[in-house]
Formats: C-alpha cells, structure tokens, sequence
C-alpha cells in the first residue's frame, strides 16, 4: 500500500483542489474536501468539476490499488443535492473487474450522511506495475 | 451576453484552475486552459478532473446562455487521448432543448485539434432569470 | 403495489423481449429474462439492447413503484462480461430521491451470480399519480 | 463493406426489434425503425430499451465498419423527447478512435426531425478481423 500512497501524493491536482486520502485497501478507497471559498461556482454551491475531481481522485486511488496502472475511460456522474458547507466525502468499491476493464461506483456524501452525487467510472487496466521494486 | 459573462467571472473554481472564457453565445460556449503543473496527475498527464471541469465550465456557459439558471444533473466523459503540454480547448453545443431539460455535447481538443475527451451534459432548467435587471 | 404491476404488465416491449418481473417493493425491482436465441447479436452474445432493455425494466418499476410517473431521463451501462446461456437478472436500487429527480443503480447478473453489467439511471419524477384510485 | 452488411444480418435481436440498416461507410452507419405497437412502454410511448436499442445497432455497425471486432464496453444515452408513432432514424457517427478504444455520438431523430435521444458510446476493439477472407 506504500505505492499507492505515494501515488497519491504525486496527485498534483488532488493537492490543488484541497483532496485528502483517508483510506485505501485493494479494490477501495476513501478521500475527502473540506469545502473553501475556490470550490464554490457562481451560484455559490460546490462546483460539479470540485465534486467530480473528488469522486475521480476516490476512483484513481481504487483502481490503480491493484500494483498496476489503471487508465480512466470512462466516467457518469448524476448530481443529486447542492453543496454549500462542511465536508465531503467520496468512497469508491469496486463492482466488476477483468484483466483489462473494470468499473467502479464512487458515491459522494456531505456531514449530514446525504448523497451528493454518483459517480460511475471504468479503466482500462495495462500490464506494467505502478512501482513494485517497492512494494 | 454581460450576465453571462458576469457569470462566468463570478466562477471561483473555474479561475482556480485557471480557465478562461473565449467565446459565449446563445446555447454555446468556448473556454480554454492553459497546462500548468498543477493540472498534472501522478502519471504526469493532464488529470481526468481537470479535463472534465473545463468540459464542464463550457457546458456551463453555454448552459446558461438563456438567461435561466440551468442546473447540471448529469455528464458523461469519455477519454480519448492523454494530454501533458500547451493549451486545451473546450468547445459546448447545445443538442436539444425543452422548457425543463437540455443536453449538450462538449469535444476537448489539443494544440494539435486531436480531441482528448468528449463530454456529453444535461441540465434541468429553473424559471429564475440569473439578472435579467441588467440584460 | 396493484398499480405497478400492472404498470408492468402493460409495458408492450418488456414482454415483446421477454422480461418477466419478479418482484418490486417502494424504490426496488427484480427482473428476469431467459436467453432466447432472438436476444443474441452477431458475435452469438447476448445483445447489448436486450441487457440494456431488462435493466431499464428494473429502472422503470422502482422508480414508478412511487405511485407517481417518472420519466427516464439519462441511463448510462457499462458491460463487464458477455452473455450467452441461462437467465440474467436486474436488481434496480434507489440510490437518492428528491421531489423532481431520483437515481438508480441496476446490476444485470448470471446463473454463476456475475456481473454482466452496470445501468445507473436518473428520472424526472412527474406529479400526477399513476392509479392511486386502485392503491 | 459485405461483411459488414452480414454482421448486420446476423444480428437476431435487431430482427426482434424490426431494425433496418439504411446506411454505412467506415466508421458512420444509419438504421432505422418503424414504430410497431410492441416498441410502447405502459405509458403508449416508444421505450427507452427500443430507442437505446436502434441507437446502440447504429453504434454496432460503425464500430465494426473497420473489420476488426469491437466490443462495446460503455453507452449514455439521454433522452429529449418522447416518440409514438412514425419512423425513428438513429445516425452514428465516429468522434475518435485510437488502436483500442473508440467513441461514437448518435443521434435518434423523429418524422419531425426532432432529436429523441443522444447516446455516446465507447468500444474496445479487438485485434481479430471479422471476415477478412471475404472482403
């Protein structure tokens, strides 16, 4: 699991828009945003590309916890409550993996246990190891 | 075209990841942004949330071309080619339109105008106008 | 729950591709369909159509089991694994409602209890009832 | 373009649903079909597995325009407006393409000309030729 922590940190986008890892285990993962002034749209709610980037930072981690590099194909987001305050949470679990794809939910809730959004992607799974002369 | 454009400057997010407004007209929109580091993911391409979210801010823009706030309830973003260096562009079009409901279809092209993702978003259109005072 | 099997019974291309229901609470549904030699595509696997098709029938009973209309408005799937023998079953969950929106998450699986594929679904729920006058 | 005519003929569960190819060239196709009364879901119009259906036919045949096998591995379909009678018409046009992956946007047009849905749909494409010794 050291890999993949440091994979994460090598995000410099997670770091940019304010991402957390809080967990990571073969197959799953869990990060969070702690909402700031930047992440608002003009309608003063997070914007969409904050919650996506939330739910696509869950999803990296998820699929690229298997030792080798996932590549996003795919993803379906559907926003279902605005988000103004507070703390968001994304947690993504596996649902169906072959050797080359496999697909993901990632489901985004605020601190009062509400989902936000629902995030559904794919990768397409190459060969090489992320980095495992270290693992 | 000033509300909208009020709009789009009114959009922390979108500044703090650096994009900029092209071009805005009724049901389209054309936004830019410029790769910095900061936009690079572990794999040192362009993160998978930085791709959507300037998809996004076109679909926006052009979302929110009619003078109604219109809220994004769903997208889909399909990746084509990784990108690592210049500029990116991001051009919406409106597909269809009904009182409540609009889709759009944003391609996100390279310096070399091969396209990196597509995107495709739907919106549920309020009645409110976003200031109309000043249309 | 009269009124949405009813509802169901009176879906003309559920029963034109074989889709029978088996069963449905407020905001759920099971479905079936038997592989018949006309569900098959070129490549001798179950069509893309006909999954799709059974997991919409799932989508559609829970999220009319409400007792008022919804209206499909989005649907995306992924296919994880081809079919070719025994009977699939959809599994339709509702992830989040509000008063106009809701979305749902369908698994289509085999006789071995793999996933086949992925349907996240979002409706526009309408207000007037289906039947309420039989409930 | 024999072989893929005969992809197309081989197709059992287009047969089903009564579609008919109209037109194809590497990487677009046409179809279409007739609104017979087994295509209505329960509320008298056309269901969303028919539109997906067509749309997805249209999809299968500009994917394997090329003579390699391509697997649909994800669709999103967004529908605009609902159909009840006349002739659906789904057009499917090529967006990008890599060696593996690829992405078509469809549309699902009325009588009027009306757009009825929008799916975008992505495929895997393997190496294996479909019937090259007939080409």
């Amino acid at each position: 699991m050291e890999s993949i922590k440091r994979f994460f940190k090598n995000d410099k986008f997670g770091e940019h828009v304010g991402i957390e890892l809080l967990e990571v285990s073969v197959g799953s993962a869990k990060v969070k945003m702690e909402i700031k002034d930047y992440h608002l749209n003009s309608h003063k709610t997070v914007h969409g590309g904050a919650i996506f980037t939330l739910a696509d930072l869950a999803f990296a981690v998820a699929s690229n916890s298997h030792g080798t590099i996932a590549a996003s194909i795919n993803a379906n987001i559907s926003y279902i409550k605005a988000a103004t305050t507070g703390t968001l949470i994304a947690e993504a679990k596996e649902v169906a993996i072959n050797p080359k794809l496999a697909t993901y939910t990632i489901h985004v809730t605020d601190d009062a246990g509400d989902i936000i959004a629902i995030f559904q992607g794919m990768v397409y799974r190459k060969k090489a190891a992320i980095d495992a002369s270290h693992e």
